[in-house]
């Protein structure tokens, strides 16, 4: 056995989620970066109240939860609580964000179609105010 | 908090793979089935022994092993042996199977971007002499 000529070679390895995009520490790993699918895939495992900024995907992005508890937000939408196993759609263009609640670790699965059309606009950070009104 | 009216329904539980596509018992859960991504993604678990018939997809696909010991193998290339967190990246049209080994359940993700443009196009069976030969 061997690795597949067909299969890209492994990305490399996991790294710290910008500082400009998080709230605190958030860990990022590519599981399938650049390849002929043109869909990028990933895991982002975020500390207890970290969370991302407001942003948007051009192409959508679909999130599957795989360890801990988190929020996902819409722009004038209630937040939604997230459990392993759950999964997430995203249309393109819709403003929201994610990530642990103040008391769990929070893991998903990030997939990205279309990656090659943009993969991220990062907005302004989810306040604290924001924030705390996900947990109400 | 409540379900955001961005996310679609959850798709129809876990049902057992198409006995002409699968060598055995296999199960089969769509965690997003027709979204606005156009990004089918979903679970796959095998029991031992169990492989899926040789087949491409039009748009390629990725996969993520989330639990066990199984097979990748691309139409004139070695098996490929997997674990969990290893990510198989299929090009388009390229003709594979996967499956578990002979003596352990294998399960993993399943992302199909551009899934409108078709998902699976089915062909043999995998014999058991090939499958025996990924073994080897």
């Amino acid at each position: 056995m061997s690795n597949s000529p067909n299969t890209s070679p492994a990305p490399a390895g996991t790294k710290r989620g910008a500082a400009e995009n998080f709230s605190g520490t958030a860990w990022v790993t590519l599981l399938a970066d650049t390849n002929p699918t043109d869909c990028l895939v990933g895991t982002v495992t975020f500390e207890p109240g970290v969370r991302n900024s407001w942003h948007s995907h051009p192409t959508g992005q679909i999130l599957v939860v795989s360890a801990g508890t988190g929020y996902y937000q819409e722009k004038g939408q209630p937040a939604r609580l997230l459990h392993p196993g759950d999964a997430v759609i995203i249309a393109p263009s819709v403003v929201h964000w994610h990530g642990a609640t103040a008391t769990s670790l929070f893991a998903h699965y990030f997939i990205n179609p279309g990656a090659s059309q943009g993969l991220t606009d990062w907005l302004a950070p989810v306040t604290d105010e924001e924030y705390r009104a996900a947990h109400a």
